[in-house]
């Protein structure tokens, strides 16, 4: 197995095909590749520009002033092999191949070309990433050698603050679009990716060489991962096997599932999606778990990242709302995602009813009324609930459009975070404002707009804390 | 029937129980009308200030200076038939209870004040709302007797800019959080919202009595109704029967689907939620759409709003993608709607493909790659796709996060809105800039970023027109 630490921790970057024209795609990755502060060295590769968006170009790999880990192609399809072999030849051992025209084009040409790539790479035991990919992003060493738009540095860094991410995600995509879109949904919700990691066709390395590989590195929490196929049914079972002892959860996005879809991944990657009753038999078996699309599964992750050391131990819930409305609500949502959301026992109704009038409900949905939640605070109630022997956890309605009551509340509800054994989830009916996103990521809770997704994060997080027990007892 | 005209279009307002304290629900209401620029008097009453928050306020209803239509009623539950009774006398012909502690109320205590309440509005032919409601919104008289936080005057004003609105949405909920949320969700995307009314208790006025005085106003285009249960079968019947004539869409969320969102509509405002099946069979029947969320019922109005007199008529659908992950990911969500993604015409694909790349494909989902689209746009692939025989309407998947290809096509998307025959979808798999919201808006297209509510839109309209049309043949 190539290294792939070369591949995602290069030293210095080659950019072969590298352009001006900050228009078109050649130019744009090396323009978003200079907007990070990576700190290495950065070589354009350039047949026709002797300087290209200021920095000296060279004309060929085996021209480069010094040892080079990392080749980005972004070259025609017909010239990657010869390139590839003239990296390999230089002592360059990975590369990322953001050229199309592989075995995803109708013909065979390409399919012929995709295999010589192949045995180039292995020829030279080289880590390649591709073709057709997109490229990746490694966070932390704020390289960035892809053109998607998504990660031009912006007013938003690649990383959240310290303190308000709750551990790493790592995103591996086939498609790039796709990869990158996790990026875009997650980050404004302060989530801290550590990869994206785009791998297109998967010629050489695919999807779980890369989770295996940070598996090892024990840095990343949560994958999120987006499949078109499974290249090699041994490495997945090998692998999703250590990722559910290491209980670093697979969320796992798998398109074409409808006949439609599969006829739009053929023709994407060359994929063969294969009958999805076969794939979420095979999930299954080994707590995979399964997102419908990019922002639930996002929303998903936000959960186990929250809570990935205090899974709910059961699918029993306790709602907590001041909004009659939007209990009723929730509940409905959670029993859709196949949660329960039984009475609560007596003597937690007896504590709670205390604080509450009369046209209040500690049944569950726990109606606490407004007036109460202006006295007590959502996190006393949520604290009650969570108590009740009849939860296994707690999913607390709140409005965050306007946070002056959680901001009233910031103490209690970062203790509550802190100290509680059973996960709280906490779903906003309205937009929550920034104030609120921001003292709810501090204070540990994941924050949700979309109520079945609330639902769903606990469902599958129960689910893949039983699959993992499971797992463990043999 | 009472005159909703009077409840809704009022010359005049008394706050009855208004309050300088704005901390409080009661100082909030007076504080949210007066921060919008209602054209008619609004008289605080109050027994303990002869000020409030700036107004001369009166001790009674009976001492008011001048004919008042509505009375808004905060105060406590136990006082508000003497109350109501006396705004009757003096000639208010319709009054919004805001006050909780009626039927919602274990006990019985609270049932029997609400019965008084029927009583008295009945005797004095008063329109009435609520109790236990949270008031409205009257956006064209920019009128919002209401303590919810969304209605106050912020950044975002009550209506969009000219031209951006397709038509107007109306809300009824029983409960007011969740109807306030409706405008907060749908407002950014420039839904026009013409009422929100929150009905609570429905001791009086139900959900169809005002979506009957809307029907009858003609200037209401599409409905979004958040029931706990229907008050009155036979009010039902005779409105839905007469929205679907008049082809005003009603997108219904029903809470109280399970055993524990039962309960909890019976202790918010005393709803017998009943069995969802026999719900779902009737709205079935009047071609009532039934909506998941508050988020997702926000979509279908967007996408009802948009192309209202062009339904689809059937459920086929074409995709057309720049990026091949983006094109299955929305495949397979078609499909789980319901729909269809059929392989298009031979025609039709050899004009398209004469535009593709070699990696490209013109089947369906029609993967344009990201070269083409940069040289020909979304709206001409989109053009070619909307014009095969095979499909009904098309989905077109966008990245709105960097709209400089969606601005340079401003022009051909509008001509396309404005021209196609068959309905055009917009899903962006990032989060749209500003300016991509805008120009979608202006154009005419529904945007959607959550590509399961995009296909449902779709699917639900094709259903909406079949209903109508049955309906219609009879």
């Amino acid at each position: 197995m190539p290294d792939i630490g070369k591949l995602l921790w290069p030293r210095s970057v080659a950019v072969v095909g590298a352009s001006s024209d900050t228009d078109g795609l050649r130019g744009r990755i090396l323009q978003i590749m200079k907007s990070h502060p990576f700190a290495g060295p950065i070589y354009p590769v350039s047949r026709s520009e002797a300087v290209v968006q200021g920095l000296n170009a060279f004309r060929s790999v085996d021209e480069l002033p010094a040892p080079v880990d990392l080749a980005v192609l972004i070259i025609p399809a017909k010239f990657v092999p010869q390139e590839l072999d003239r990296c390999g030849a230089a002592g360059i051992r990975a590369a990322t191949i953001l050229s199309s025209g592989f075995a995803e084009e109708p013909g065979g040409k390409g399919f012929a070309l995709q295999e010589e790539v192949r045995a180039i790479a292995e020829r030279h035991d080289m880590a390649v990433s591709g073709p057709n990919a997109e490229g990746f992003a490694n966070t932390a060493a704020a390289l960035c050698p892809t053109f998607s738009p998504v990660m031009e540095a912006g007013a938003t860094p690649l990383l959240p603050p310290d303190g308000r991410a709750r551990g790493q995600v790592a995103v591996i995509s086939q498609s790039g679009g796709m990869g990158f879109a996790f990026f875009d949904h997650g980050r404004p919700k302060d989530l801290s990716f550590r990869y994206i990691v785009t791998t297109g066709n998967e010629a050489c390395l695919e999807t779980f060489d890369f989770v295996d590989y940070m598996l090892d590195e024990g840095k990343t929490d949560v994958f999120l991962l987006l499949l078109e196929d499974v290249k090699n049914l041994e490495t997945f079972k090998r692998v999703a096997a250590k990722a559910l002892r290491a209980g670093k959860p697979l969320i796992v996005g798998k398109l074409g599932q409808s006949e439609a879809g599969s006829r739009a991944v053929r023709s994407h990657t060359a994929a063969q999606a294969g009958a999805h009753a076969d794939y979420h038999a095979l999930f299954e078996r080994y707590g995979v778990i399964e997102g419908r699309d990019i922002i639930e599964m996002t929303d998903i992750a936000q959960g186990f990242l929250a809570y990935g050391s205090r899974l709910p131990a059961g699918r029993r819930v306790g709602i907590c709302t001041s909004s009659g409305g939007g209990g009723a609500l929730a509940a409905d949502a959670c029993v859709a995602a196949g949660l329960d959301v039984p009475e609560l026992d007596g003597e937690t109704r007896a504590v709670i009813d205390v604080h509450l009038p009369s046209y209040g409900t500690s049944q569950n949905p726990v109606d606490v009324t407004a007036q109460a939640v202006h006295e007590l605070g959502y996190a006393e109630f949520a604290r009650l609930v969570a108590g009740s022997p009849a939860v296994d956890g707690v999913i607390v309605v709140v409005t965050g459009r306007y946070p002056r009551l959680l901001v009233g509340d910031r103490e209690p509800l970062a203790k509550l975070a802190r100290e509680s054994g059973k996960p709280i989830f906490m779903w906003s009916y309205t937009q929550p404002a920034a104030t609120c996103s921001e003292l709810m990521n501090e204070a540990g809770y994941p924050l949700f707009t979309d109520v079945h997704h609330c639902a769903r994060a606990m469902r599958l997080m129960a689910d893949y804390r039983a699959a993992r027990e499971r797992a463990i007892r043999g």
